[in-house]
């Protein structure tokens, strides 16, 4: 059984969105996913695109909306300017900016971004999973969001403390299908199908003093020196890659003894397979639900008072 | 003063051919080069190819032919099998082969390859400047060959003991190109135009536990976060790529004191740069001289019995 309508939740990405109509307790009353990501919008856009779903799962005019991710990007519908480490989850809502256009009430979240030491770096979307990783009592803890560009982020204290974004996955792209490892890696290669090659290479990456890209012509070299069976060079190539990432952070691991994974499907079996080999525990979180909880949370601070206690 | 044509030296990699006309002294007579390199070719057009060069310089009909280089390789004109590590530099001409269809004597030397420990690695051209960097003494030396993917070799008493192909020119190619740091890095962008960008970039890659995958995004995220003037992204990019490379040799250049860059142009003062940041001495050589000096040494084995001495 759900309630009424409270909010709709959006996470408004780079390439998707997904739109949930939730009661104040989160349950999903009806749902939508698009296309229709930042990376495809002009700003005036944003609008008619928003109102179009919600009048295909006719959502109250009045309904209040919540929206996180890359829209509120300089170059999405209204720019929500970073908070800066250490960001405090539990107030995302309070930077919260109304863009122009819209014929309701929306709340554009706002991300995070790193400037300490010169390391710089920046979230849209990975901290309102975060937030909802709080809200299920995850205070303190090591996530590792996979993806093209995978995220690690240390929270302590319900703060986000300090994160790194790698660029694994893009990397695997280019250098399987564009460098000279492409002659080596099959299209349809699959990374997962040689979890032995895939392991080995993680632990190569994980010694001390591997040097990552002094190591990747291996993979070609090994092809055109062996007679027999191909070696699976996806395997490797992303053994070595996730390898070297999580040597990155090991460190982190090692006090914390394990990584929440947030995400779903191969990807993250992978990384889980690394985190293991690097002595640490995997626990696989919902990244769906998760966006969800942290969208909630802000809707319930922004948009009652009732549900608040 | 130059002498009577000796050999015809021929280096022809996969993008290029440069040929010679030299005496038995290396004096060069007459020369030619073009873009007619193995990648361009089918097994039965290189009779044809070099003849037309020759004929052009009008090399006697039977001037001898050394080839050093890809068109050895298995996908060249014909296959020269690896000599393996430790291969003595002095012997390369006793593995050269002698290719179909040629109308003169013609013999193609071999490339080195790597297996020892799994590390494997293979050269095909870098062996011959080598050679030449050894008949001008240099027969225990660090040696570094820039370019799209360069070369670490470490000679000793004249053998090829172990080397290292560093794909970084093709990294900073697809990555500064091709990935999210396109935005960053302006296509006309000059490595060199920030000299104290590209050193604080090598010394950070030169830290211990520095990880380039999780660095790389930190030069997008600079350019999102600060509002004032640009970066020169691509000096850091190159600096963290060109740095890391040093990095994974640097045990070998405290040991030797020095690297021989052998190459011409920008790269090769990148790379002095990063070997004198790492505390290294850097000695540029000539490679178009090298590799001519390195095909005499075979040649005089191979065809001459008068000059020897």
């Amino acid at each position: 059984m759900t309630g009424q309508p409270f909010a709709a939740l959006v996470d408004w990405g780079t390439s998707n969105l997904r739109l949930w109509l939730t009661d104040s307790h989160g349950e999903i009353i009806a749902e939508r996913q698009s296309a229709e990501g930042m990376g495809t919008l002009e700003r005036d856009a944003y609008p008619a695109v928003l109102e179009g779903h919600l009048s295909a799962l006719a959502a109250p005019s009045d309904l209040p909306v919540v929206v996180a991710g890359m829209a509120g990007a300089r170059t999405g519908w209204k720019e929500a300017p970073y908070v800066e480490t250490p960001a405090p989850l539990i107030g995302l809502f309070q930077h919260a900016v109304r863009p122009e256009g819209a014929s309701r009430t929306v709340y554009i979240l706002p991300g995070v971004c790193q400037r300490a030491g010169g390391a710089y770096d920046v979230m849209r979307g990975e901290e309102t999973q975060l937030a909802g990783a709080l809200e299920q009592g995850l205070d303190t803890a090591l996530f590792c969001l996979p993806g093209t560009h995978s995220k690690w982020a240390l929270v302590e204290g319900g703060h986000v403390r300090r994160f790194s974004t790698v660029m694994t996955g893009e990397l695997f792209q280019l250098i399987s299908r564009q460098s000279i490892l492409r002659l080596s890696v099959p299209e349809e290669s699959d990374a997962e199908a040689d979890p032995e090659i895939f392991d080995a290479a993680v632990s190569q990456a994980l010694q001390p003093g591997f040097a990552l890209t002094a190591s990747l012509f291996s993979i070609r070299a090994e092809g055109l020196l062996s007679s027999g069976e191909k070696m699976n060079a996806a395997a490797r190539l992303s053994g070595m890659l996730i390898g070297a990432e999580v040597a990155a952070i090991r460190d982190d691991l090692v006090r914390y003894g394990k990584a929440y994974i947030i995400g779903t499907g191969k990807l993250t079996r992978l990384y889980a397979r690394a985190i293991g080999i690097a002595g640490g525990e995997a626990v696989m979180l919902d990244g769906g639900l998760l966006v969800r909880r942290g969208l909630l949370a802000s809707a319930l601070s922004l948009f009652d008072h009732e549900f608040k206690d």
